[in-house]
């Protein structure tokens, strides 16, 4: 539908009113959705009535309210309480709960065999990028493409939406990858500001240059991409492990003359020692993958 | 001088034609500069010669040649073994050589008791980036004010200049610490490959997503560096330590489902939980730098 000011908006039911769920509901009120909310404590359900929506006094009367349902709740367990008892049949269920790639196919199936559709997601926001464009805010979703397709421009009104395939654990297994790595990210920056901290030099001066620095180095994914599908890891490598490893040293001292635990920096240089040790000193870092793999043991 | 083509350019001397070495000289003589050459295993700069650079049979030949100095050498040792009984008296000495801070420090010093001005540098580029303005590779100096000031045309052929204080050791530190922070980046990225690495998702099509998302999350480090200032680590949090530890436990359970070995993200996790214990579960993760100093154990 083009003419977007006349275009009936689809009503819809949210489950949970947490932080991220309010954040939700007041986006989609905004936009003009008829929406009725539901949340175990009901008094954090409350503001939103203030603000047009439609307060159920339980999960099943919220799921009886709409086709359209999204849970925004604590964990997976807490998805399985609110929804027992609640009729699922011919609902639609979008999971914008966090869990698992595994709680995610679980769930799915669930959903499935009570006669819903079922989308899981996986949020890459917080809840004030929920409703502004601009802060680069998206969810993975994953599950019945019919559900995405039919729903997609309503699912579009919070944040940018990106369908990663049918089956259900993608999302989260999208999420979990992309989290993870920014917690590797966090856990280096931490080293670096640790490292300067004993010295004269201003945080403030020195975050552009890492800002910077990380957002310049984030496009070495593509080359571990590249060596991944061609399932060859000496292919362009330019720093190679040997001469990566000859610079952890210097990593190493400077953490000690510093006075700064080198803690957070080890693993990964163990695992690269352990490549090494395997003969593997003209790859670059990407055939480290191979050690996390604990499918074999 | 604003002619460059009629310029006279800077005669300077080269120690060292590895890698990074030989790429420096390629693009110091295209850009017309006299470059004179010394290498421990001559072989290795001759062809140099072919390009119009001067290989001098000695070290002390090489700094006899030219007033300004560059080395480029395998470590700070092999500087000193090189620079031992040549004539460095009025002499600017510009450190290219990977080092700590310690060891650019004692390098100044050593460097100014034999007469020399000194200046340190952390090269942020690999040899493919030399000579490449786009590359977005750049050389940290630190030093001597006037050296930087007199040589600052010079340096800047190669690749870009940033001049971090005169306190000798502070280019060495802000490599260190980029450096370190990138090895925790790469660290969570080899994590998350591997949690993908099971399933039917190519790494081509996750890598943009990847890339993308530890780009827009790398200015995070404003917020830290705020916190690092003002000295309150609860200032402007949006999610915080309790936050971000439940949503660890999702990380690590789905380590589990997709059987990868969760050793790189521990310690950064294992951090969290004791500044948690501390009572600090309303900060975000910029507090943990303090439990990485050891100054005091």
């Amino acid at each position: 539908m083009t003419d977007t000011a006349v275009a009936p908006r689809t009503p819809l039911t949210l489950l949970g009113t947490g932080a991220m769920g309010t954040a939700l509901a007041r986006v989609w009120l905004a936009a003009g959705h008829e929406v009725t909310v539901w949340n175990r404590t009901a008094a954090r359900a409350e503001p939103l009535a203030a603000e047009g929506a439609t307060v159920a006094r339980t999960a099943a009367e919220a799921v009886a309210a709409n086709r359209l349902v999204i849970a925004c709740l604590l964990d997976d367990a807490s998805v399985g309480e609110a929804l027992d008892g609640a009729g699922l049949a011919g609902r639609d269920l979008v999971n914008l709960t966090t869990g698992t790639p595994g709680q995610g196919r679980a769930r799915a199936a669930w959903a499935e065999a009570r006669g819903a559709r079922f989308l899981d997601a996986g949020i890459m926001a917080v809840p004030p990028m929920i409703g502004a464009p601009d802060s680069g805010g998206y969810v993975f979703y994953s599950g019945s493409p019919e559900l995405f397709e039919e729903h997609r421009d309503t699912l579009a009104v919070p944040a940018g939406t990106r369908y990663v395939g049918a089956d259900p654990g993608f999302a989260a297994l999208h999420d979990v990858a992309l989290l993870s790595a920014m917690s590797g990210m966090f856990a280096g920056i931490t080293h670096a500001f640790a490292l300067i901290r004993p010295e004269d030099i201003a945080p403030k001066d020195f975050a552009p240059l890492l800002a910077d620095w990380l957002a310049a180095m984030a496009p070495a994914v593509h080359q571990s991409a590249d060596q991944l599908q061609s399932g060859d890891y000496t292919r362009n490598v330019v720093s190679n492990l040997a001469m990566q490893a000859a610079g952890n040293t210097t990593l190493l001292r400077t953490a000690e003359e510093q006075r700064v635990s080198p803690e957070l920096l080890t693993p990964y240089m163990e695992l690269m020692e352990r490549r090494l040790a395997q003969g593997h000193g003209d790859e670059d870092g990407t055939g480290m993958v191979e050690l996390l793999d604990v499918r074999g043991r």
